[in-house]
């Protein structure tokens, strides 16, 4: 078996045709696959020329598409490795990289489907209304394609370690405080209490860590800092504050 | 509604971890998605360091893989544009780029789901062998990822004008002699007379075509000629001819 010469084209150039507008604003937290989180929206910005409304025409008849994009987190120095280690594996067992949906590969480009909710036009210009999403804001997007059942559902599919969805479910209870400015929030950013359920039911602690308790845990979510705690095998949210910028994040 | 100023980090750089092997040698008579010719197949062949054996370790557990292609037949000069044609309206009726699967697109990246029927392992390299491809001999494969169906599989998808797969099925019947040559090819080729009926059944030819008579009709697959004639609304395989290159093909 001879491997075939490396070829002369060496590199394939690409470029953004738009970036995401996400409520996940740091990594730690954004659910590991699209669809795991319904309520995780974002609104996808094209770039000038590839936001004009006729390249969009005949896409509200579709209510999926897959996005193309581009891992642009990755750190720069950490180069491509032949296995790595899945998060859904309790982050200590290695896999070869092209058995996993990984985001440190040789191209670093990330497939997810997420639900088309409204595709909006104004002054001949488009964007989308998204839901579902697994993606940071500022998300470099390469490709917008409809997602196409009689295609892309493939129903005789096995689905190798990863074949169910993740399985843990914590209650989610919020003290009063915390309830009260959910309900202030919500007027902003409806579904936050179903996103916020979503997110934290499957505990975003590595799965190593899941089932310890723990004191502070949090995340930057939209414009504000979601803070809970683990006790007892559930999740009680403690505080939704304004995000202020600390020094070094 | 402000687009989003461009991107000042303009070109982002892919390189081919592979190339595909396939059946089809030329672009006429290619199914038009991935699945729909089950015995279309294909070898996916690794540019080193990429064919590394862990690498692929674990994919085996999966019965479908993700490729990311590139567009490769794409004539040069042929810049994107915002509407295309898609065949499966006819080949008259414009539709959004991105509300298609068309190959000209801004980046011309394709996304096909695949059968995975082996990974083969070799002096520590691999390769794939795969079924029910879309996919022209040659094609440059960016990357390969699992399928996973929890979250692959949208149940509540809806699908737009191509919700469903092509209707067209017309009787496929053989010549003797094409019968004679299709034995002898069949032991090189398993699956070869199921894998002509699927492409011929759906009539290859433009949607505005179909349904009228012809008396020649040919593409290459593997390294032999395929010919056909449509008559009274069935197809007729009459050849199956060695391949010879002619001039200016």
């Amino acid at each position: 078996m001879k491997p075939p010469a490396p070829p002369t084209d060496d590199a394939l150039s690409c470029r953004p045709i738009g970036v995401v507008r996400s409520c996940f604003k740091q990594k730690f937290g954004i659910p590991r696959q699209s669809g795991l989180a319904s309520e995780a929206r974002a609104t996808l910005e094209f770039h000038p020329p590839f936001d004009r409304a006729e390249a969009f025409e005949g896409l509200d008849a579709f209510s999926h598409i897959w996005l193309l994009f581009w891992f642009h987190h990755n750190p720069p120095a950490r180069p491509w490795k032949p296995t790595v280690r899945p998060p859904r594996l309790g982050g200590n067992t290695r896999r070869g990289v092209f058995a996993t949906r990984s985001p440190f590969r040789p191209n670093p480009i990330g497939l997810s489907v997420v639900e088309l909710t409204a595709v909006e036009r104004r002054d001949g210009r488009v964007r989308l209304q998204l839901k579902g999403v697994d993606l940071l804001d500022g998300t470099p997007v390469l490709d917008v394609k409809p997602y196409l059942p009689y295609v892309d559902r493939v129903e005789q599919a096995r689905g190798g370690f990863a074949s169910a969805p993740p399985t843990t479910s914590l209650p989610v209870e919020f003290t009063p405080a915390a309830q009260a400015r959910l309900r202030q929030l919500e007027q902003h950013h409806p579904g936050l209490e179903i996103l916020i359920r979503q997110l934290l039911a499957s505990d975003p602690r590595p799965a190593y860590r899941q089932g310890e308790d723990s004191s502070h845990q949090g995340m930057r979510l939209y414009d504000f800092d979601l803070r809970w705690q683990v006790c007892d095998g559930r999740i009680l949210v403690t505080e939704l504050a304004d995000y202020r910028p600390q020094k070094g994040r």
